[in-house]
């Protein structure tokens, strides 16, 4: 480059569009696809934004499980002066790519500006369509051990149930993790009644979306996937009409049959 | 009601808005108020959607703490046939008014429809602009005891630390709560280093937005007030520029260094 030309700074918006409804992907993140130059992703999460992205927009396009390449090259590009938008499904604050986007940029040294625009995530989808399983404190924890040792895992659903934490669980199988959810359940009854309400959702926000209300005992009967969350109960939540609904206190605080008119 | 006539079924919509921001509410949301005859809410939210009301809607303002005379009053309005918007900052799916909704319904027997509208809460919008904190296991704790006794909310903070789980801190302190912050510091200070990054925001998404990057030890010297997030590191989390980060575990994993490129 030469010395007299002013350093492009180019912007890497990490992007989340939601659970993949199209009403779900905010104006935020809509104006940073289509302000992109390059727009990278994975290609499921490209063709549920197949409708914003125009002809003169470059495309990224990238298969499963080649997170780190895709980060770097959209890195990269962004160092060079482009306006690249970096496609998670979700939030890619959670569980998502913001985290090795920020790792990478460490290493390498960019230069480029990094914003994250938060999405709906898939526990906040989830427990949408289940009804209201997260109105008290609550943990999310994934069943992946490719990048967690196992050990670990188990620890924190044993501190988590043990201390009544309604239970988010991500990645709770794939094709080839089938194990984990088991002991996930095991572990869950040592701390919890049977009939605790467990709520399974596959594919949230899709047209396939599949939503199941279930019980600790028995949410192994239901289908779980690679697209499946699983939301657990704590000792307060109950299933009402199809749904399950953690109570936050104001009935045992008030009692809800006399509360204060205004 | 004349018998001949059917029944007219409402529906009550509870929506979320997300922080406060206008491009991070959904289409979704935005087109519940829309169709709503009626639009309920506490003051401070309504006024952030006030752009989206219509001169021909009901509105339903209130008070902050009456949710339940809230909450009621918009299922009634929906048990008679009424569409009703019940506005929530947030998601109304964490620690908001989806579940006193359904647990009202339960009590009353409502047979209206009733609607979830997730939206972008806190933790997501806190994580966006604090960087990459949530990239792996997380707990989140309230810590008003208005509604759930103190003991129980120590015991979770210390598994939740034990356990090395990156914690959320809802509701850190209020005009009338100063010491659950104090106390939560030093349940923390047992399970982590002192050095373990913290970040405190403050009106996320508002004009007044405030975000500190602290850590453990320091983050009471930062203003902390109603309107504040706190999220305290994991073991792994490490400040870079400005933002604190929790790596996901690609980089033990793969080594960063030698991504294989596709």
């Amino acid at each position: 480059m030469n010395a007299a030309e002013p350093v492009k700074t180019g912007l890497l918006a990490v992007v989340g569009i939601g659970p993949g409804a199209a009403d779900l992907i905010t104006p935020r993140a809509r104006l940073a696809v289509e302000q992109a130059e390059v727009v990278a992703g994975y290609r499921t999460y490209l063709d549920l934004i197949a409708h914003l992205v125009r002809p003169e927009q470059d495309v990224l396009s990238s298969a499963m499980m080649q997170e780190i390449d895709r980060c770097r090259r959209a890195l990269a590009l962004a160092d060079e002066g482009k306006r690249v938008a970096l496609i998670c499904g979700g939030d890619p604050g959670i569980y998502a790519m913001a985290g090795l986007v920020y790792e990478l940029a460490k290493e390498n040294g960019s230069t480029c500006g990094i914003e994250i625009i938060p999405g709906i995530a898939a526990l906040n989808a989830c427990a949408a369509v289940l009804g209201a399983p997260l109105m008290h404190d609550f943990a999310a924890v994934s069943l992946s051990d490719l990048m967690t040792p196992w050990p670990l895992i188990e620890k924190r659903l044993h501190a988590a149930a043990a201390a009544d934490f309604v239970i988010v669980l991500y990645n709770p199988k794939s094709g080839r993790r089938s194990s984990q959810i088991v002991r996930a359940q095991e572990i869950m009854l040592e701390h919890r009644v049977p009939e605790t309400p467990a709520g399974i959702v596959t594919g949230v926000g899709r047209p396939h979306e599949s939503v199941r209300l279930s019980t600790l005992a028995r949410m192994l009967d239901e289908e779980i996937g690679m697209q499946s969350t699983v939301i657990i109960g704590n000792s307060a939540t109950f299933a009402f009409q199809g749904k399950m609904v953690t109570p936050r206190g104001y009935a045992a605080k008030y009692g809800l049959a006399d509360a204060v008119r205004s």
